[in-house]
C-alpha cells in the first residue's frame, strides 16, 4: 500500500465525460489498496473566463478580489470529481484550501504555501476515503482566500504530497512524460524514463511548460518523488528522481527552447565605470528582469556594445526604462529585437564530461546558425540565436547529442 | 444615516454592466451617508449551469458536493461586485458564507440559517467599508459549504438584515414592486405602496414570484421592513410592513394565480370511515404535499367523490401511490387533471368584511367559469378552476373588488 498524490490540469478535466475519465484512474489506484489524495484544477477554459470577467469590472484590480473569483475554478472541479468518485462506489469528499487548510501568506494572486494540515485527510484515508483537493488556492492568515498563480496546481500537489509524506506525486496532464525535445519540432525525440530534480529544473525554467518551476523546486527541497504522465493513455511516464536513482546517466538529457525572449543593444555605449550598474539598477527597480546579458570590451577603450535580454512582455517597460536614461547614458542607438529565441542544452553529465559547450557551437555553427548571446550554469548551456532558425538548432543539437532515438 | 442591507438577484448582476449598474445604485446609498451590505445572487443563467453539470456527472448526487459546486456561483458575483465598487472609489469587501460566517443547519441544499455573527461586518460599517455578502450559501457544523435552497439570496438578505438590526432591507428584482395582479394578464394591475407581511406571505406561497416564502416569514418574525423595488429604473418600490404601518386597508389587495397545481379525483370512492386517512397517509409517506381536498357527502351513504390538489411535479409521483392502495381503497376510477389553475384573492381587510368569498363567486359565476375546489384561510380565498379560465378570472376578480387602476 502506497500514500499517492494525483494530480490533473484544466485539460484533464475539460469537461463531465473528462472527469468521469479521471474518476476511473483514481479509482484504480483505489481499488489497488492505495491511499489517494486528488488535487486539480479549474476546468479548461473557465480560469481565462474567469480572469476576463475581473479584468472587464477593473483593469487594475484588488488581488484579493481576484483570489475569490478566479478560486471558483477548482471548487466546482472539486465538486464534480468527488461526485463522480461516489458515482463509482469510491468513497470520496471535496476539500477547498480554506478547508484542509493549506495556509499562504497573504501574497494575494502569487501566494506561497505556508503550511498545511493534512491530520483530517490522513484521518479519513483510515476510513477508505479519497480527498479531492482544490489546487491553485489557499487562505491566508485573515481568513481570505488566496491563489498561488497560473499553473500553481503542481505546487498544491507537491506540497500536499510533501505534507502528508506521500510515496509519490502523480503529475497527469495532456502529454505522456518528458521528452529529450519538443516532438512537435524533433520527430525523434524520445521520453526519458527518468530525469534529476536539477534537470526538470532547469527545463522548466528554459520553457518545457509541462511542470510549474516551483511545483519542482519545492519537489527537489522535500525529496517528492514525481511522475508526470499522461490522463488520457495508460502508460508509465517520467519519473523526477534524485540524481543517484538514476543508473545511467547521460551528458545531455534534453534540448529545450523559448520563445518568450527578447534582446536589448545599446550600440557605442561609452565604456566608463558605473554604465552598466546604471542600466541594470533602472531596470531591476521597474521589475525588469533581466536575463543574458553581454558585453564586449571595446576595441578603442571609449565605446562599446552592450546588449542583454528580457522577457519579450517586458520589453516595452525596458525600453521606456532606458529612454528615461538617456542623458545618463551617452549611447549611439538602442535596437530592440523581439525575434530571437533561447536554445539551451541541460544534463547533469556536463558536470563531468568537458566540451560540451564547444560540441554545441560547432553543431550550430556548421548549419550556418549564428549565437548571439551565451550563458551558462553547471548542467546547462543556452544560446540566443534568431527566432527563424529554432526548428533547425532544436534538431541539430537533438542529433549531436545523440538523443534521437533509434 | 441609516443601515440598509441591499439585495440583488441573479438578473440585477447577470453581466458586467449590470454589476457596474449595482455598484452606482450602492455608491448612491453610501453616498447617503447609510451603512450598507448588499447580498447578491450568481449571475443569470449561472446556478442552472452549475446545476446541470452536477446532474450530468451523477443524477442522484451527494447534496454536500452539489453545495460546493453550486455555491461557487454567487462567489464570483461577490468577487466582481467588491471590484466594481472599488472602480468607484467605495471601499468594500466581498464575505463568503463561512466568511462572515453565517452558520446554518447540516440540511445541505435547503439548510437553514441558524446565527449570523456580523460583528466583524459591523466594525467594519465603522470603517466606511460596504460588506458584499454571497446569498444562498452558508457554512454547517463541519465546517463544510451550505446552500438554502433555490431563491435563497431572498433569505440570506433578510436574515443578514435581522442580524445586523438593518433600518430596511431592499429587494431589488427586475420588477418594480408587488402588484394588485400579475400585470402581463391585468393589464390594470396598480403597484401597492404597502402591503402587509401576512399579505406578501400569502401572495408568496400562491404563485407570486417576486419574493421567497420562507425570506417573507423571516422578516415577519424579525420584523425587518421589507421592500421590494425595481434593479433598473430609479423609483420607490412596494414596502412589505406591519399592519399599524398601513393607514388605509384595502379588503382585497391583490389577486394571484399558480399554475403548478394538478388535481386529482378519486370516483366513487366507498364512503367509509379511514378512507381519507389511508390516502393522505400513504401520500405524506411519499413526501407528496396536498393542498386542497373536497369530499362530498354522499347521497346513498355509500360512494362519494374524493377530489384533492397536488404540486404539478408531484402528479406522477402521487398516482404511483394510488396505483399501490387500490386493493385497499375501492373506487371506480382515478381521473388525474393537470389542466387547473389555482387563482386566490388576498387581503388583510377580510377578517373584518363579510361577503368577500361570495362576491368571488359570484363574480366567476357571472363568467361561466365552474369552481372545482375552493380553500380559504383568514385572508384568503382560493378557488380551482380550468386552467383556460386564468386569464378571465383573474380580470374577472381585479375588477370585481375595485382594483383596476384609475
Amino acid at each position: 500500500m502506497a500514500r499517492l498524490v494525483m494530480k490533473f490540469g484544466g485539460t484533464s478535466v475539460g469537461s463531465v465525460e473528462r472527469i468521469q475519465n479521471v474518476a476511473r484512474k483514481v479509482k484504480k489506484e483505489v481499488d489497488a489498496g492505495h491511499e489517494v489524495a486528488v488535487v486539480v484544477s479549474a476546468m479548461s477554459g473557465e480560469t481565462n473566463r474567469l480572469v476576463d470577467l475581473t479584468t472587464n469590472v477593473a483593469a487594475l484590480h484588488d488581488a484579493r478580489e481576484y483570489d475569490v473569483v478566479v478560486s471558483s475554478g477548482e471548487q466546482v472541479t472539486v465538486g464534480l470529481l468527488a461526485l463522480a468518485l461516489q458515482e463509482l462506489g469510491v468513497n470520496a469528499r471535496s476539500w477547498l484550501g480554506w478547508q484542509v487548510p493549506i495556509k499562504t501568506n497573504d501574497t494575494h494572486s502569487s501566494a506561497r504555501i505556508e503550511e498545511i494540515d493534512c491530520s483530517d485527510i490522513i484521518r479519513r484515508f483510515g476510513e477508505g476515503q479519497v480527498a479531492v483537493c482544490a489546487g491553485f488556492q489557499g487562505v491566508g492568515s485573515d481568513n481570505r482566500i488566496t491563489t498561488l498563480g497560473r499553473g500553481g496546481s503542481d505546487t498544491s500537489a507537491v506540497a500536499l504530497a510533501a505534507a502528508m509524506n506521500a510515496d509519490r506525486c502523480d503529475i497527469y496532464t495532456d502529454v505522456d512524460g518528458i521528452y529529450t525535445a519538443d516532438p512537435r519540432i524533433a520527430t525523434k525525440a524520445a521520453k526519458l524514463d527518468r530525469i534529476t530534480y536539477e534537470e526538470m529544473l532547469e527545463l522548466a525554467s528554459l520553457g518545457a511548460k509541462v511542470l510549474q518551476t516551483r511545483s519542482v523546486e519545492m519537489a527537489m527541497k522535500h525529496r517528492v518523488k514525481l511522475q508526470v504522465l499522461s490522463s488520457f493513455e495508460d502508460l508509465p511516464g517520467t519519473l523526477v528522481v534524485d540524481e543517484e536513482d538514476i543508473v545511467e546517466q547521460q551528458v545531455v538529457s534534453g534540448v529545450t527552447y523559448t520563445r518568450d525572449e527578447a534582446k536589448v543593444t545599446l550600440q557605442q555605449v561609452s565604456d566608463k565605470p558605473g554604465v552598466a550598474a546604471l542600466v541594470f539598477g533602472a531596470l531591476a527597480d521597474a521589475h525588469v528582469n533581466v536575463d543574458m546579458i553581454v558585453q564586449n570590451v571595446s576595441e578603442d577603450g571609449k565605446a562599446t556594445d552592450l546588449t542583454f535580454t528580457v522577457g519579450r512582455k517586458d520589453l516595452d517597460p525596458a525600453l521606456k526604462v532606458l529612454d528615461s536614461l538617456k542623458n545618463d547614458v551617452n549611447c549611439k542607438a538602442i535596437v530592440p529585437d523581439p525575434n530571437v529565441v533561447k536554445v539551451s542544452i541541460v544534463g547533469m553529465g556536463m558536470r563531468s564530461h568537458a566540451g560540451v559547450a564547444q560540441t554545441m557551437f560547432s553543431a550550430l555553427a556548421e548549419k550556418g546558425i549564428n549565437i548571439q548571446v551565451i550563458s551558462t550554469s553547471e548542467i546547462k548551456v543556452s544560446v540566443l540565436i534568431a527566432e527563424e532558425y529554432t526548428e533547425l538548432a532544436v534538431r541539430t543539437l537533438h542529433t549531436a547529442f545523440n538523443l534521437d532515438a533509434a
